[in-house]
């Protein structure tokens, strides 16, 4: 058998806690389907003392990660720190620049610094793996990078943020308002103290910006992401959508255009018959459409240290099958120096279906004054609902247009014209409609 | 850059003429990917002179496979020429000794031969892959084989044929017969003039039994599969299934039991608000349970001549990135001399829920008679739903019972018991439930 791979481990939180236990316990399997041993060789965390349920006393300990990344004798360098910059983008840098190999899960470095990553490592003949950087479980970057070679792709598009699912399942679910789904989240463990980051959008556009790059060839522009989160998404759009036969879910998608390449995060209605829509709680979910194979859904765990460790050890396994050297997937689809630069097209241009819920003074002319702005900007109207409160004593109603493909712009103007209105009550809201193909 | 990886292609079918046509019209963008050229040296098909819409005058010529695989100056040798025997299995087994990588999209082969297939690869240092084989379009076998080391898997299951699942499909969407429905799948080129072979279960059969191996380690065993098609499906089945909440597709089921593992094909509800209930029509679906990754399911298009070529694609890609003799992605998941001797689970002891319709004379003391016979088996009930022909006239009646988990060895004797009842009319339906983990 040949010689074991030697594997330094940068971080010991819940993920590598994990991958160190499942590379202990099953060392006997992965000798026989990797044909040589794994072997933790280093480690290095914040805590040396900390106990952590796993036995690392005869693994050599450093006290940096930097300083394994220079120091330690090993094949691969695992970064488990996250994070964009300082010691995990050091240590990193530091790995590949000696050749070794390298397998992170650290989403915001790649969309940081993935493209110098990328020539780094192609310079030096190490490997870049990260499947766990992307939806956790699901082995989205393995389609990307090796199945879908040769077709070209148009749309790319997801659940990627397990805190923002489980919020909208609940809402549905159990008719909760948002604030309430997200203590329950927080209590549960599944949304941060400060919960910002997912509930905007920024997880799943970090994500997605990887996700372009593989799909479409480009270089990673994860400040060009047109951004929206799900904190205005009231239990009233929920069950809207529901009527209508749709549900919300927060989908980050990227897409080819004529105009460049739309990257968007926002709420979005996709209809209640897709598969996508079943898909509930903290799971994600990716689909890939191509021109060749056609549309690819892939649903899994989003996050979780063991659905992490699976993929990060599934990237340590990959290079433990290669001999060191031989291999030669390009980190980003494509060598680093064939990207292409990232062209955006305008959120103005984006075509798709819209749904809009107005509130409005319940007086005769309302109605007329709506469709008129509508048909002014050539927006035509799929279905049209409206409804007054229960409460029949209410001087408001409520009226849902749902659009057919219709551009950004023209339903901006439309709704500025009508806020400019005096019926207008409160502010109208926008959710777009995401179809899969065929749909 | 490197040499060109060159392609000798036996079969030029609807996937070979598609491949041909792709590496072709794709030649820069493959070769910037995988880090060469790739070149289309060799062909053979049946006919030389037929019309394929692809332009082949400047490759050489084979008047046969065998000849191919013996002469060709090849690279890899791509079988797209099917059929468990004969040219197809005499070709690849004479190229792999050859030491030539063998990319093939052939179940028939792999499930009579596999093993012995992947042993002549092993010992001749030649990789040979099979994306294609199960699943068409979809990345199932990189996933098991590769994205998946180190977890143990308890489950495999899928919808693993178009044409079951498109006659299920229109039968519950258009509430039309199961004949109606396959005349239909026949008129679309979704089923063959003879449709035995689909609708019987066999085809899930051949590719449940590669998948079987490589999530479980043992070797393949397709004729231990049980086997039950869909040519006995009612749209009464189908209406009882959608009021208590399920759908039924054909799904290929492998799973780990404390006797062995069953392989078993066969109609089956699963519930309505699954994600796999959702996947309609020709599109495939396989799920993937483990310890470490949690559960993991992809939807795709099992079929088409495109779909297939981009699966064969990205396996000779696979090939092209990697030098010669470097890789040693073992061809089953672990070597073939690891593998250990499929053990099979009886059905007898398949433990699950059970859904049963019963027709029945409508008289007194009936119903408590099939309650008798349940409980004498130690079968507890979910649901009992009772109907009468809308026609108040008839002296029969429907009677519908859904079991909790128990064994399928009480099931049948319970069921035998009631058929030598005097009030049973017609045969008792009888179709296991599949829950997804956690549903």
């Amino acid at each position: 058998m040949a010689d074991a791979l030697r594997v330094g481990i940068a971080g010991l939180g819940t993920v590598g806690a994990s991958l160190v236990r499942i590379i202990q316990t099953r060392a006997n399997e992965l000798a026989v389907t990797c044909g040589r041993p794994i072997e933790i060789a280093a480690v290095t965390a914040r805590d040396r003392t900390r106990d952590r349920g796993i036995d690392i006393s005869a693994v050599t300990w450093f006290d940096s990660a930097e300083e394994l990344a220079a120091n330690a004798e090993i094949d691969v360098f695992v970064e488990l720190m996250g994070g964009a910059e300082g010691a995990a983008a050091d240590s990193v840098r530091a790995a590949l620049r000696r050749g070794l190999h390298v397998v992170t899960a650290n989403k915001a470095l790649l969309a940081a610094s993935g493209v110098e990553l990328a020539r780094i490592a192609e310079e030096n003949g190490a490997l870049l793996n990260f499947e766990a950087a992307v939806a956790g479980g699901i082995p989205v970057i393995k389609a990307l990078r090796e199945s879908l070679t040769g077709n070209t792709i148009s749309r790319v598009y997801g659940i990627m943020n397990g805190t923002c699912n489980y919020i909208l399942t609940r809402m549905e679910k159990e008719g909760l308002s948002f604030a309430d789904c997200l203590k329950e989240a927080q209590r549960l463990g599944y949304a941060e103290a400060d919960p910002a980051f997912d509930i905007e959008g920024n997880d799943t556009a970090h994500k997605l910006a990887i996700l372009t790059t593989l799909a479409f060839g480009t270089q990673i522009a994860p400040d060009e992401i047109y951004l929206e989160g799900i904190t205005n998404i009231s239990i009233d759009d929920i069950h809207a959508a529901a009527d209508l036969g749709y549900r919300i879910k927060l989908l980050g998608v990227a897409q080819r255009t004529e105009t460049g390449i739309e990257q968007r995060v926002h709420p979005t209605m996709v209809p209640r018959d897709s598969v996508i829509a079943q898909v509930d709680g903290v799971t994600n979910a990716v689909a890939i459409e191509s021109d060749i194979l056609g549309e690819l859904l892939m649903v899994g765990p989003g996050a979780g240290g063991n659905a992490t460790a699976s993929s990060v050890l599934g990237d340590i396994a990959d290079i433990a099958k290669s001999r060191p050297g031989a291999q030669q997937v390009p980190v980003l689809g494509i060598p680093a120096a064939s990207l292409t630069p990232y062209k955006r097209a305008q959120m103005q241009s984006h075509e798709g279906g819209y749904f809009i819920r107005l509130t409005v003074a319940d007086r005769t002319g309302v109605f007329a004054s709506i469709a008129a702005r509508m048909a002014e900007n050539a927006i035509s109207l799929e279905s049209i609902v409206q409804r007054s409160k229960p409460d029949s004593s209410a001087m408001s109603k409520t009226i849902i247009l749902v659009t057919h493909a219709t551009m950004e712009n023209s339903v901006r103007k439309a709704v500025d014209a009508i806020k400019a209105e005096s019926y207008l009550v409160g502010e109208p809201q926008v959710i777009r409609i995401e179809r899969p193909k065929d749909m």
